[in-house]
């Protein structure tokens, strides 16, 4: 028997896991909240259960509680990068992400996304996990729902075709790119006040482009 | 606000969740033995912790406790059914899957794939929860490698690439179909005490080709 090295954790093993692209919402007394996520699991089927993760630095994480209720909207291959960094790249600490939008709400009176999703599911928080950096939920799904034939995009999709390429945006021009969500700032000096218009991270965040 | 129905749980929603394809290892005992997961994710970096989900009824399942080693590899998009009928389609308890087959152990001595594979990640059971028909375990990854450039099958990919086709089948011939794993008898009449060559399960698991 041939045995492995005693290598230590290389961190390309992880990307080789497959995952989707979800939107998770929930409401925190009248405000609504949602965060992308790429986390969500079936667990068992009678009853339906899934579970997801959340980063625990996360608004949305900090919103759920045993009893929540939650929508997840699966993300469908259509879906654009303004959709992810509307809800991505944005806390809702600061900003209210539903303001102006005109989403629909489930059952329990949670927004989901009736486009660039295919299908929806409806849960309460049973179980709250803290795992160290991330905090795993189990909960019981009420109500679950096919929206579209469209086909769900994956993480790696997503990666790959959705998510702006640093690569394309480094040929385009002098100036600085955001590390968080890739916007590029044109132009010889980055403002030290200024402020990143799709995630709102500050110039720290910014690298020059090489 | 548009209301969403107060349907119930459709069950071609969940369908839409996206997942991989995995070979867990374990062992009891001198006992080596793995089945076919489609549920395992990253849930924290610092430090590397997966989560994987396990249907009770299996033998893995079963073996797994706090302190167990495991092996999750990673299958590609050129695995074949071949190797998933071996490992997902009859019962450890029945069969050494392991029998006349040569792989590769990690460094806790657990098997795991060299070939069809891209990563491996070898890690310590933290946490076992059982949530219903399945049990959710945490793990403490102790090691990670890529093992080839090929990419990950995702389920889907699966599910219509490589998992043999009902459709297919019934257009071939008369004859009863085996509905865990598609396996399809040729004839007239299923014999009562057939045993699917694949599988390895009764004449009640078949169903006649319409």
């Amino acid at each position: 028997m041939e045995q492995m090295n005693q290598a230590p954790v290389q961190k390309e093993a992880f990307f080789q896991l497959s995952y989707g692209l979800y939107l998770l919402c929930a409401k925190d007394g009248g405000k609504d909240n949602g965060c992308i996520i790429n986390t969500v699991i079936q667990v068992t089927e009678q009853p339906f259960r899934v579970l997801f993760t959340v980063n625990n630095q996360n608004y949305t994480a900090q919103m759920l509680k045993e009893g929540s209720a939650v929508t997840l909207s699966v993300l469908a291959k259509d879906a654009p990068f303004s959709l992810i960094r509307q809800f991505g790249y944005q806390s809702g600490r600061e900003v209210d992400k539903f303001a102006g939008r005109n989403d629909p709400k489930d059952a329990n009176g949670i927004p989901y996304l009736k486009e660039h999703s295919c299908a929806v599911i409806s849960a309460t928080v049973a179980s709250v996990s803290v795992v160290g950096t991330h905090t795993v939920y189990v909960a019981d799904v009420s109500g679950a729902q096919v929206l579209s034939d469209a086909e769900p995009i994956t993480y790696a999709e997503y990666l790959s075709t959705v998510k702006p390429q640093k690569q394309q945006t480094e040929e385009k021009a002098k100036g600085y790119v955001c590390k968080i969500c890739g916007y590029v700032y044109e132009g010889e000096e980055l403002p030290k006040d200024f402020v990143c218009p799709w995630c709102k991270h500050g110039s720290d965040a910014f690298e020059p482009l090489s």
